[in-house]
């Protein structure tokens, strides 16, 4: 068998080890030169494919490959792009297919999330029926830990520590102001229809008065009385009240507390922000001095304070995916198979696409406590291993080292320009 | 000269480094016990000598002691609480003195901003004409940066690394992801009347293009046409657009724009929240895709990635403290003197709390680029030793170890309870 061209794309929101990844899918394939010729990576993603502006990434030293270990955001571009059903956008899947049989490309690494490794089985099962078989491997990756089968997923566990971290910074200054100052603290984190991320806000604190005192996840409809009550009971007994609020929030009737009518001076129903919604309802209600912070990009991009496990684990989901792929394995993503809580042994598996492909993996209630607003020991159980050891990047005056990539591109082979 | 007591409080917003003051305080005082038997903390600061309610710190083992190095937060509690004028509350200073002369308290060692130098003066002068003359010592304190004479402020080098290590990780998240996705994105920072904390997001970027494309800060008026016209600029030729935004920003006419216009359902103007409303622009002028970030007490609190220089210097206040009390010094407070940017070397000296109290040192104008939108060489030459060096506190279990210190109070002596 003669040797091949891989392509890599990111894809979907970036993590603070994404970059992990790549490293590891590329290392891999450098050591298997015989099989793998070379990695062209997506510029933009998939978009890089679709427009044929890929990466030449023998183009980069070693070194910078290596660096890719410690570098956040996504080094070769990610994107937010869904390709259609096949029927809807037949025009998509082929170009996709021209494209890697004009560059050699028989090995199609795609690290994403749910919709990624939708897209993988699509392609693996589309370049097949065109006659140029690709073998298509998922590299898991998302902050929001909501992929099926995978014991967790790579990004995850550092979002995890930025915010368990966080939670007990922004706890330790507010309980030593409470007295005169800052009673009520809301930190906004991310989780859409999950509540994982902000389940590990519950790592800072683990006796009974510690913060958080509250977490509102979004698979609990948001009950507003309890939920004063128990801010009023906090500040009464501790002093003080941290929430973590996942941006998911919603009430019963599915309805986001982020919508929940704040209006701008134009009138426009103001978008995002469920920390000052859920503030203004202890101020309007309560009274207490509070401050909130939203952290936002800040906590996937956190590549400063990253779990050491997490960018293990990245790094061997993308090694992993190299070598089922050179065992002929396609249509698979690896997967974390967790073999004890502590301490924790983890080891890779594989799982077909078609059992990952949008499909999502809620919090499950018994990490839940029964009042709402906590985490179970059994949760606690499964979160703390991923949060755990420091991966510092070097630093250069004072700031992160970053891999500084040449990014050259691959010559286009194809005279048609593809508008996506 | 036998031995007295010594009163050490916390005051003000608390910073990422006010424990290592307090350790430098303390460390110094238990080297000299033949002068200072026993530093008495505040509980919740300066209300803990009103109330006397002081915890015993000679209980706390030097393990403890040492670990306020790397403890976030106010360890002994600080408070916002402004001791009025004399004329206007004697019996308030009155009350200190007596309680100092209770519990045989010579020495005040005040860590805070202008606001506590000024009331570390005070006590001074009347202790003296109270005919208990206490040696009165500013511990310098505050993350805006903004105390005049001294070269900076213990607590401000750590804000701005985070701010910095901030910037520039959620600036390589949205320019991997801006070709389909958030193309601005907006990082709002402390700073109610200086600038110093956005400037620091500065220092993310060195290369023209580089991000922050745009700061906004306290000291400039507000435009909102060049404003937008600059982020439409960076959108165009650099692709994405990442702004710092100080709280403080503000129109000509002395508004803030966290006060433009946002009213919640109630239609309550809404507080807090520049970045929305700077997003907001964005939004309605532009159309760009836009995310924002409030990094609120993360930024004062996040010990995790506190800067070297910083700790180092919040130590060496304390210990500098103690050591002019001891040679007799008071109503001075330590300063850090710069005798070379580069490589940073710094001294401490000191100077008298009459020139520190009240006034706020503004960020100069030699240090913003003269659009308004940028910071000069001359700032960075200030700011980047500042954020030199990372000091990683000990983690466990994938947390930062924080010091539990025993806080047993000392046993009250007066026998008249007071109300503040």
């Amino acid at each position: 068998m003669s040797a091949m061209n891989a392509f890599y794309a990111q894809s979907g929101g970036v993590t603070a080890v994404i970059n992990a990844s790549a490293c590891g899918v590329i290392e891999t394939a450098r050591k298997n030169k015989d099989r793998i010729a070379n990695v062209y990576a997506g510029r933009n993603g998939i978009i890089g494919a679709l427009t044929e502006d890929m990466i030449d990434t023998n183009r980069e030293s070693a070194s910078t490959i290596a660096a890719l270990m410690h570098t956040g955001g996504g080094a070769f571009g990610s994107a937010r792009y869904k390709l259609k059903g096949l029927e809807e956008n037949r025009a998509e899947y082929e170009r996709l297919i021209e494209v890697f049989a004009a560059h050699n490309i028989g090995y199609f690494f795609y690290n994403g999330g749910n919709d990624s490794m939708d897209t993988a089985h699509k392609v693996s099962q589309i370049s097949k029926r065109m006659g140029f078989p690709v073998t298509c491997l998922g590299v898991p990756k998302t902050v929001d830990n909501d992929l099926p089968i995978t014991d967790n997923c790579p990004g995850f566990g550092s979002v995890a520590k930025y915010v368990a971290v966080s939670t007990q910074e922004a706890a330790l200054d507010v309980a030593s102001m409470a007295e005169t100052s800052t009673k009520v603290f809301v930190l906004e984190v991310m989780g859409r229809h999950a509540g994982w991320i902000a389940a590990a806000g519950g790592l800072a604190g683990s006796e009974p008065g510690d913060a958080p005192h509250i977490i509102l996840f979004p698979e609990v409809p948001f009950n507003k009385a309890a939920f004063l009550k128990r801010v009023k009971f906090c500040v009464q007994n501790y002093g003080y009240c941290v929430i973590v609020v996942s941006e998911g929030a919603a009430y019963k009737n599915g309805k986001f507390l982020a919508e929940a009518g704040t209006r701008d001076a134009f009138g426009h129903a103001q978008l995002g922000g469920v920390a000052p919604v859920v503030a203004g309802m202890v101020r309007d209600n309560l009274g207490y001095k509070y401050h909130y912070a939203v952290a936002d990009y800040l906590q996937r991009s956190a590549r400063h304070i990253a779990s050491a496990t997490d960018v293990k684990q990245a790094y061997a989901v993308g090694k992993a995916a190299v070598e089922f792929a050179l065992k002929g394995h396609t249509a698979v993503m690896p997967v974390i198979k967790r073999k004890s809580d502590k301490p924790y042994r983890w080891t890779i598996e594989k799982a077909p696409l078609s059992r990952i492909a949008n499909k999502e993996k809620m919090l499950p209630k018994k990490y839940i406590t029964k009042d709402g607003f906590g985490i179970t020991e059994a949760c606690r159980r499964y979160l703390s291993p991923l949060i755990k050891g420091e991966d510092y990047p070097p630093y250069v005056n004072g700031l992160p080292k970053v891999a500084k990539l040449k990014g050259i591109s691959v010559k286009p082979k194809l005279h048609k320009k593809f508008v996506v």
